[in-house]
């Protein structure tokens, strides 16, 4: 699946890093990554040749001329004479970048073409990244809805919440092109790959499951409605203020939505009382969760802390009490990583042209991602991993296929 | 300077033209710039490797988040650690497209495309086509200053007159990066060295020149601007209404401004009238120009009929009474044609982080590129071709020399 990696920066084996000013050479003694991002980390080239007069006549002028006239008259040909099917726009405002925060756009600026060689390497998906000096959701949307022409896609990223919620609503309810929130769903469908499979090594339904969930950001209510979805027994999620229920008189709308469907028990108090007999722990908050509260969860519990790069319980202390542990992080084993799922998502929506990803498309995508561990199943392989090449297909092919069953493919 | 044309689109040998919907085998059978447009012309390519969990934890996670806060930090440094200095974002709003008009943006795309691979392969500048669906001169200047974090120029593209004026003094006055309406700077370089050229040739300095342009767009505009600039005697501009003279009532706030630096002769009438004894005529209109208009003109005339695909007089025809004849054919000798221009021109304002391009790096530009020329210097080569490599290298180490001089440069 993964590209050649070619045509390096041309110019970067003759700058000079004293040339460069602002402390560049320091930096790059400091810390290889550093070195490695000088130029960048990504770069444009043409798939067609441009190497004389005849070639020039048929890439450019007069030959475009009439592709642009035939799309002109059809306009669905776009998707057929140019790379609008191929390309998603990876779009942030800079406002929650990585556990940074609001760094602003130049400074999301690496994460935004890490992001894009991710989906180039790991999904075959061309992205460009978009890092807008707006944080307004009216301006973050109107300026999405304009850019709409040329791409297949829009990934949003590292936009904080609430705003990410309303602007990825708005922007598919304007756009017949996918618009994902990969920190949102992402994020929910690795994790509910990992649960099924941790689920299947133990035996258990998700239906007899209780989870938790520390973090009512993006990544917690998304992931809090998937699990609904896929048929969760009961979740309740957990903000700083403690558990999210009905009762609370201090909720966003967005929280209070989150309470209308989740919390069947209707606990309240904080995290570590609700975590008093629950079967699944999932933290994607940044926080800590002492010992004690782990060890007061149900017997063969799941643990899946992750945050990063501090889990919520370091998984070596999880695994004294839990079945299986998961974080965030490559060094331990089950990583939840995004790059499971948003390049195999990504492909099959564009595969066959999907106007929008729906749920079906997301559960899908889970169940392709957690069948590629196959009968290899165990307690410290719940998840494949990133680099594990059969990831990607397989989620491609069940997302092109949820697209068409669920009536939003267009070929 | 050009690239290697690698990893075409990776699926198109797997595509079967019969899925495609939409007429695309005939269309396809019918001309062969179809097929070659197939999946579109472009692609996106990492430049460092993503090939294990070391590479991903420098190139992403965590080691990305270093990079980050470093620019964070030090704004200066997003140069340096991204690849914004090395990418041109190529805007165009669909309304001006070739001699197509006003087709929209989506049918624009190829045209955008074709631009970025240009830049890619003659200037080795990253560029992504941006084809928004807004005509509003606002609501484009917003867009573009929102998506300018990500981008170290903006090369506006096929924007209709008289908005394109507006747009780029607007979006240069509120950014620091170099914002270049092509149709108008770029072929305004290569007219200005083809001049130049041609003027050595015939032994004449500029400024016994006197020049009539038809067509009073952004081409024509440009080019009285830049003719002036470099002293031209006098240069007269013709729309459809006839010479643009300070004693017209009907002049747009463009055609007025261009009055009071054209025309210093004061002449009015006809286009074929002020052709009458006129040393050179350049065509950037479309319209035809009868022979007898041609053969009023001086001894010796030039006459640059630059519309496509058919000039505003047949170049044999014009040979019969020109020194030197250009075209903006392919097919005929000196061909006017930007690819000349803009690739050296963003390359050489990239290098050196310009944060505009002004008048002196234009006119840097196109001494550089009459200069390639050299002693082989004929009246059927004023003009370097395309395909010389020669050409970006120059026009590029000039531009980087001239905005150093102007004090535009950063680095």
């Amino acid at each position: 699946m993964a590209a050649e990696i070619v045509n390096p920066r041309s110019d970067s084996e003759n700058r000079d890093a004293s040339e460069q000013g602002g402390g560049a050479a320091p930096l790059e003694s400091f810390d290889p990554a550093f070195a490695l991002h000088r130029g960048g980390k990504m770069a444009v080239q043409a798939t067609v040749p441009v190497r004389d007069k005849d070639d020039l006549s048929l890439a450019y002028t007069p030959g475009v001329a009439k592709v642009c006239s035939a799309i002109a008259e059809q306009p669905e040909l776009v998707h057929d004479y140019t790379w609008k099917s191929s390309v998603v726009a990876v779009v942030t405002d800079g406002t929650a970048v990585l556990g940074l925060g609001d760094i602003g756009p130049e400074a999301s600026l690496p994460v935004m073409e890490g992001k894009a060689i991710l989906f180039k390497q790991f999904g075959g998906v061309d992205a460009v990244p978009l890092a807008l000096n707006c944080t307004d959701v009216d301006e973050i949307v109107e300026t999405v809805v304009r850019l709409a022409p040329s791409f297949g896609g829009v990934n949003l990223e590292d936009i904080s919440a609430p705003r990410c919620f309303e602007i990825e609503r708005r922007l598919q309810e304007r756009l017949d092109i996918p618009v994902f929130h990969d920190d949102q769903h992402g994020t929910a469908v690795v994790t509910l790959a990992a649960l099924r499979n941790a689920a299947r090594l133990s035996g258990r339904p998700l239906g007899d499951l209780r989870a938790v969930i520390s973090g009512a950001g993006a990544a917690g209510v998304a992931i809090a409605k998937m699990l609904v979805e896929a048929g969760i027994g009961d979740v309740a999620v957990a903000d700083r203020k403690g558990v999210v229920s009905r009762d609370r008189e201090d909720l966003t709308p967005i929280k209070a939505e989150l309470a209308s469907f989740t919390n069947k028990a209707g606990i309240s108090g904080t995290l570590e009382s609700a975590l008093a007999g629950a079967d699944v722990f999932i933290g994607v908050s940044g926080g800590t969760v002492p010992e004690p509260a782990v060890a007061s969860m149900a017997e063969g519990a799941f643990v899946f802390a992750m945050a990063n790069p501090t889990p919520e319980v370091h998984p070596e202390v999880a695994a004294k009490y839990a079945a299986v542990v998961a974080t965030g992080r490559s060094d331990f084993p089950n990583q939840i990583n995004n790059v499971l799922a948003f390049p195999g998502i990504f492909a099959g929506a564009l595969q066959v042209r999907a106007s929008r990803i729906t749920e079906g498309m997301k559960l899908a995508a889970a169940e392709a991602l957690a069948s590629v561990v196959g009968d290899d199943l165990a307690a410290d392989y719940v998840i494949p991993s990133p680099f594990d090449e059969r990831v990607a297909p397989a989620v491609t092919a069940a997302v092109a296929a949820a697209a068409r069953a669920e009536g939003v493919a267009r070929r």
